[in-house]
């Protein structure tokens, strides 16, 4: 076990600085994927319409297609009248065209038949006979219809790049004929958990001393929250060499490289030394500023984020989720992070806090109340009772009972 | 075309009814799911923990096992004096005793020897010669360690029913050896679109008149999001036998069945005529207070959900959002939905709205302003424009430009 003065030597950052200062360059390659697939990907480039939608001028309401100025002046007392020519057919290029003191009948989505330039619903209209319409209120050029490019001109970026794809997006992809869509690969993330302590989640029974490896499976959950592909390469006994064997032959198909890391001192060290030899320029950073998730290690090997986890699984995930998934979602081209949810909450005790250090609580929601929820980080009990939580920033020196407080929601 | 007095007889109710009122019984049934694979499913009954977690005490620093009625007194001026009985191995029993007198090295994490009751940090030891460890402060019992409980005690709930599983519930599974879940099975939703106008979003070109079907592949994706699983009918034609036949086909293979539909009022009235004959107790309301969305049909045909949404792509999109999806998930078994992400704003101008019914307004957000997007219901494009969306209650007659709001975000 290595004394704790070791720890004197940590490059400690800021969570802040972690996220605006550690920018390794990898980024994923891109890959065709059909519309059904595509929901959440992120488009390399912002696509384009190839032609102009709707395609023709439509009706949005069901009525009649006129020449606007022969409806001037029409009222309920003095109605304008106009021959009913025919009626436009769904679906199909009409081929009646609208002569003046002429109306066409048409229902909402048909397309505007020639020489019409508005369409006067349904309800401000009377037969008057079959083929005859009173008018009852004056319509003007361009109502009860949208252009030919009302929704999309030709060129028009339909969706942008760097944002993940979602419903809507993908109706206007429908919308234009873009059935193949070209976006970012999923960014490849390996996961390796390191630990004497750690066996297999399926291990039936356990011996005194040995724990499951909780961590990977939570972590590679939310490797796929950011959009990323988890691939676990195994628990790795406490052993330098074998570590670092383990890392080196992980590296080149990794996007994303995690080390779960064992959570004594001595374990931290051998991981530290197996990444420093991983590739330049090496470790950015031995330590963050940050409560539960100091002993936290972020390197760049050759453009490839290597994250160094703390042990304790609470600590790991409450680490990955601030700083891992930005990472991931960053390989995988995403410069618009979904939003997170959240709600406001009256803090129901206080919380103290060192300044300079960022503190990630985790509480429980009561009635309009955060109640933080304390214990050992190595608890994952703590994350699972948890509705979310309420970081308390570097500046502050803690938090005040009844403090309006900011609840980041799990979902 | 059917004349506009036949919309007087819908059956008109509010989005909150719908919400709270409409409640067909269907259920989906169980399966067993692999850990990987179960991320955001829903558990159909509480998960227990079958044996207690982590299993055995731990140490949760790195310094001396030890028995804590040994340290009391303890300072830097005058330590108590242990002899280092050995070290705990990792990841294995520890075959050594902590004896009055004695300590034992151990790391964060290892299996707590017998005899001790408490762990001092490496920081408050000193050693005196490799043998002979001073103790600085003293511990109290429990000091340093979890108990063989504290994360779990035997059949204690480690997940609710009902709650989509999050990533940290899957680490807590994992620590329990629960690699198989059982789950409830995603909704089956069956999506029809009709429309004589609609073809293929794979359709290369259009003749005037003819659109491409967006509705269906953005509805699909929601229905993903909300945990379901979409299959696509196919586009029929607005005729009402053709409509009915596709419908009682799909019923029996449905947990959901939505009909996109055309948007003209005679396409609408096919629609409902066709959804009417499929089962009791058959259409539960014929409209929605609610715009975009008014003509909103919802059935309960032998207990599935049937959803007969507006033909203008917008508009159903907005209305299966707020309606359709937590249909979804309450008959796949979720009865404890995933917040949204929403951010307050101030609103850039007025937006008028009539008592009684319920607005959907799509918004941009700039600079902490919420810019409503206008146009008509039939834009796809407002829809990819917007940020985020801002609801009028029934109850307000319009909300102030500069009111505050809140923004449910898109993501």
């Amino acid at each position: 076990m290595s004394g704790p003065g070791q720890r004197e030597f940590f490059t400690v950052k800021t969570v802040a600085e972690a996220l605006t200062g550690f920018r390794p360059g990898r980024r994923t390659g891109v890959e065709s994927v059909t519309l059904d697939d595509v929901l959440g990907r992120v488009p390399a480039e912002p696509l384009s319409a190839p032609q102009a939608l709707p395609g023709f001028a439509r009706a949005t309401v069901d009525g009649f297609a006129v020449r606007a100025a022969d409806t001037y002046g029409a009222s309920e007392g003095l109605p304008s009248y106009l021959d009913v020519a025919g009626e436009v057919r769904m679906g199909e290029a009409p081929e009646l065209e609208v002569r003046p003191g002429t109306a066409v009948a048409i229902a909402t989505g048909a397309p505007l038949p020639a020489g019409a330039d508005a369409v006067v619903k349904v309800e401000h209209t009377q037969a008057a006979t079959p083929e005859l319409l009173e008018i009852l209120r004056p319509a003007t050029p361009g109502e009860g219809l949208v252009r030919a490019d009302e929704d999309a001109a030709p060129g028009d970026e339909l969706v942008p790049a760097g944002r993940p794809l979602r419903a809507q997006d993908l109706g206007m992809l429908a919308a234009a004929g873009l059935v193949e869509v070209t976006v970012r690969m999923r960014p490849r993330v390996t996961i390796v958990s390191t630990g004497d302590e750690l066996v297999s989640p399926d291990s039936p029974s356990l011996a005194t001393g040995q724990i499951r490896d909780a961590t990977a499976p939570a972590l590679a959950a939310l490797v796929r929250e950011a959009g990323g592909e988890p691939h676990f390469a195994g628990i790795v006994a406490d052993d330098r060499e074998a570590l670092a064997a383990t890392l080196r032959a992980a590296l080149p198909e990794s996007d994303v490289l995690v080390v779960s890391a064992g959570s004594s001192v001595g374990v931290r060290d051998e991981t530290a030394t197996a990444i420093a030899s991983l590739g330049e320029p090496g470790i950015w950073c031995h330590g963050l500023a940050f409560r539960p998730g100091k002993p936290t290690l972020l390197a760049d090997c050759g453009g490839v984020p290597v994250i160094g986890l703390p042990g304790n699984p609470r600590s790991a995930l409450v680490v990955f989720r601030l700083i891992g998934m930005p990472i991931v979602r960053q390989v995988g081209g995403c410069t618009d992070s979904p939003p997170a949810p959240t709600v406001g909450a009256r803090l129901e005790r206080d919380l103290p806090s060192a300044a300079g250090r960022l503190d990630v609580v985790q509480v429980r929601l009561e009635g309009g109340e955060a109640v933080p929820l304390f214990g050992s980080s190595s608890l994952l009990s703590i994350l699972t009772a948890a509705d979310g939580y309420v970081v308390v920033p570097e500046a502050a020196t803690g938090l005040a009972a009844g403090s309006e407080v900011e609840v980041t929601l799990y979902r």
